[in-house]
């Protein structure tokens, strides 16, 4: 029995104005070649499906194409929670019609305790409950009980499917939140402060494997078995270390006992940080095999240079954002003039250099003195 | 073999800033009573469900509560095209899962000429064919070919699907257009200018029902067999008159003969257009049984009036517009005091009568025309 733990899809996510779609297209391709070259019995999303609760439609068809290739011709069953940035009610539409087919949408708590049956090639019965993202509101409302984090939601709800559980086969949950101690990103939606919105791993653990999704970072927390699958790409540059996976999760036909595997995913632009003077990005661009890559550029020039995302872009044409800590952004001229100690002056030269490509001459020097001179003299009366 | 023919939805709608969603809800559970009572073999909604290709949340859950009613537990199939309000690839998401559940959503001409087929209980056969509305440049696209027109576009679709009818069957054709010579009303969007989007019924007559939508208004075009349903409730003044109802089709189980008939549909709240006097209205509304409809008020009073909404809402609370022909609105000062004969005296004197309960006295009017006449002179100097 072999299912494939995912989550965060974050489908119609745009990054810096840029889609992302066609990159997530092609890592969804990816796992379609992992579920048929692996037999995998099933599909597990653990969340955060869409980036938005209104997707856009471009979007809708690019579930609904792995969805269709998924149930339909390859006969392997879907389970899917919503995640916090899905849209629970608008996820959940048809949700009845699409079980009779193995597409499990689990986004209303009323779908809390009635398991996902699935029965492997020899007989191994997994029982999958989804838990669908369930603020402390949500719960509170839903069952009209006192409610007042995150940690006590789960707590509730991990006891009412703890009611129903058949303990003589594996329970699998599949839940959207943010287990203690994980680490965290930039991308993954802040919910709360002072860590309100933290669960204790210890309501999860007499389920034998928890599919979790929330962080984008794949991860095990407090057993081997509550994980995170992490993201399907990275969606902000503070990922730009993770190594993106898919978790394939293996029961033992005959002991029973889990094992778990990272299959790598390879988004066709790898996200990354770039730092240095611009002339050596330049310079690196030119031989570099990975140039259409979204980048963020920190340049560490002192001095002010003319248009450096046009001249940047030239080399690496998907240089989503430009950081200049040593220069003149967004900054007061008396400030950025301190810092870089540099005055007019020396500012227009740099200036003159960048366009002109030559160093001004004695003479041009001595008349831009006069005129900045001049000028500031003026202001001053 | 019974089938209920039903088009126009919209739901979601807003109506003059009110939703109508709860008068839709009410109206869906009328239909849900005739597919009870009828013993119904299916239902056949012609398009337009929602209003918009985005629709509220709500209008979401109301539609699902709806079809998991039909499918799930009544087992009654639904076949529901998409028209030009809905939104046709959102719509669609999931449409190949639905299938197998009884739910048929065609939304996308790849669906065209694959029939549903429906087998009574005493094994008459129906094919149903779905014609998701389709704009000239859609079908144009879609396969290549010179359209210039929407009859250009239905003469290429029902010939498409000539191709492949099974002459042995019942073959009905669900379309959401707009057929030659029908009548319009207000609340259906206008498609083109000039008559483009008009489509001969001529192109249908191969079928032995058409299942229309697009129009509001219940009625026949060209032969008996082909018809529009009309929308399940009013959605504009312009259709006060109307008579809302599904209609029930009929194939003889022996003959194969079709019989249609119209099943009342009667929303909460009626639409009304009420024109009079202020004060005969008021009158009128104090006993008017259906106070709460939705009205548009036509005021011919000559004389000004403070207020008259609020007036007006005191009886009848859901006046949604009023016009005042005979008043001071939204015309030039000098227009409207040509029109109606009466000086900034008169005027204020209506207006005195109507905040003071009594009329001004012999010194008062006279205090108000010198302040007047010396305002005027002012202007003019």
């Amino acid at each position: 029995m072999k299912f494939i733990h995912t989550s965060d899809w974050h489908l119609g996510r745009q990054f810096h104005n840029v889609s992302l779609l066609e990159d997530q297209k092609q890592v969804l391709n990816q796992i379609t070649r992992y579920v048929t070259e692996n037999q995998i019995d099933a599909i597990v999303i653990a969340g955060d499906i869409y980036d938005r609760s209104v997707p856009p439609t471009a979007a809708i068809e690019v579930l609904d194409g792995f969805l269709n290739h998924m149930v339909q011709d390859l006969n392997v069953p879907v389970i899917m929670i919503s995640g916090n940035h899905d849209g629970a009610k608008r996820l959940g539409f048809g949700s009845k019609q699409f079980d009779k087919a193995g597409l499990h949408i689990i986004s209303s708590l009323e779908q809390l305790c009635t398991p996902v049956e699935i029965v492997s090639d020899q007989d191994r019965v997994v029982h999958f409950y989804g838990m669908p993202y369930s603020d402390p509101e949500t719960v509170r409302h839903h069952y009209d009980i006192q409610i007042n984090n995150h940690d006590d939601a789960h707590a509730y709800l991990t006891s009412q499917i703890g009611n129903v559980l058949d303990k003589d086969v594996h329970n699998i949950v599949i839940s959207h939140c943010f287990i203690d101690g994980a680490e965290t990103c930039e991308s993954e939606r802040t919910l709360s402060i002072g860590g309100a919105d933290r669960v204790s791993y210890e309501h999860f653990k007499s389920f034998d494997y928890v599919a979790l999704g929330h962080l984008h970072q794949a991860q095990k927390r407090g057993l081997e078995t509550i994980r995170y699958s992490g993201s399907i790409m990275k969606y902000s540059f503070s990922e730009q270390h993770h190594r993106k996976s898919v978790t394939l999760v293996e029961i033992c036909d005959e002991s029973g006992e889990i094992t778990t595997r990272a299959l790598p995913l390879n988004a066709p632009h790898d996200m990354r940080v770039l730092e240095g003077e611009l002339e050596n990005l330049l310079e690196l661009g030119r031989s570099d095999a990975n140039s259409d890559d979204y980048l963020l550029v920190r340049l560490t020039d002192k001095h002010a240079i003319l248009d450096p995302m046009a001249k940047l872009r030239e080399v690496y044409p998907n240089v989503l954002h430009l950081e200049k800590p040593g220069m003149l952004v967004g900054v007061d001229k008396e400030i950025s003039q301190a810092r870089l100690g540099r005055s007019e002056v020396d500012m227009f030269r740099d200036f003159f250099l960048e366009v002109q490509g030559d160093e001004m001459t004695d003479n041009q020097k001595d008349m831009l003195s006069e005129v900045v001179m001049s000028l500031k003299k003026q202001s001053e009366e």
